[in-house]
């Protein structure tokens, strides 16, 4: 179904927003991820950093209710295009974690912060 | 300024359409194909399967004008938001690689081709 082969039984999960299009964050999945993601509508991935299943969300309550998923020509890439609950989806308080853009070498922030991390993030 | 150590040397690369935001493929860069991307403003990948850099566009004419690159929080996965050359991206012959959905369990093309790609590659 998707081919998990390519990259250690991981494929990159391309998180888009339902409306406008635009990339909102990108993870991991295996196939347990995967297969959680369909049987609960919401994103799951693989966190490679804490080697387990990680429901985006689980914390902060921004979980992303999954719209539409598509797959690209080869099959080892996916793209899930999502409603975000919560005003934006990037722990460091951005509407896409794609926030910083190069300008003139260097990464400069081009976005503003919706919210403050510090109050979501209580844990 | 990227962090490539998280996948053996490589960062994933979504390119998206610079006019509306969607995504058109995904490849994967190591350091000599970003610098190669920065250098040439071309899309550059690194092939996984042929093991060298990959100008997209070098065969089909189809290349990808980098209008604007981003990063991540964790630096570790870019975008590309360019203006496509030619009708479409995917080799198969679609505007995009994500052409297909999921629909009732199965993939279904969600698209219809904008090019022959027998014409294109002809090689």
């Amino acid at each position: 179904m998707l081919d998990f082969t390519k990259l250690d039984g991981l494929v990159p999960a391309i998180v888009t927003d339902n409306v406008t299009g635009r990339v909102l964050m990108l993870g991991f999945m295996n196939e347990e991820a995967w297969a959680a993601s369909l049987a609960t509508g919401d994103v799951t991935f693989w966190s490679r950093s804490r080697a387990k299943l990680w429901t985006k969300g689980e914390t902060s309550g921004h979980k992303l209710r999954i719209r539409e998923i598509r797959t690209d020509c080869d099959q080892d890439a996916v793209e899930f295009r999502v409603d975000p609950v919560g005003p934006g989806v990037c722990h460091e308080g951005y509407w896409s974690c794609f926030f910083r853009r190069l300008e003139d070498g260097k990464w400069r922030r081009a976005e503003e912060r919706v919210f403050d991390p510090s109050e979501v993030y209580t844990q």
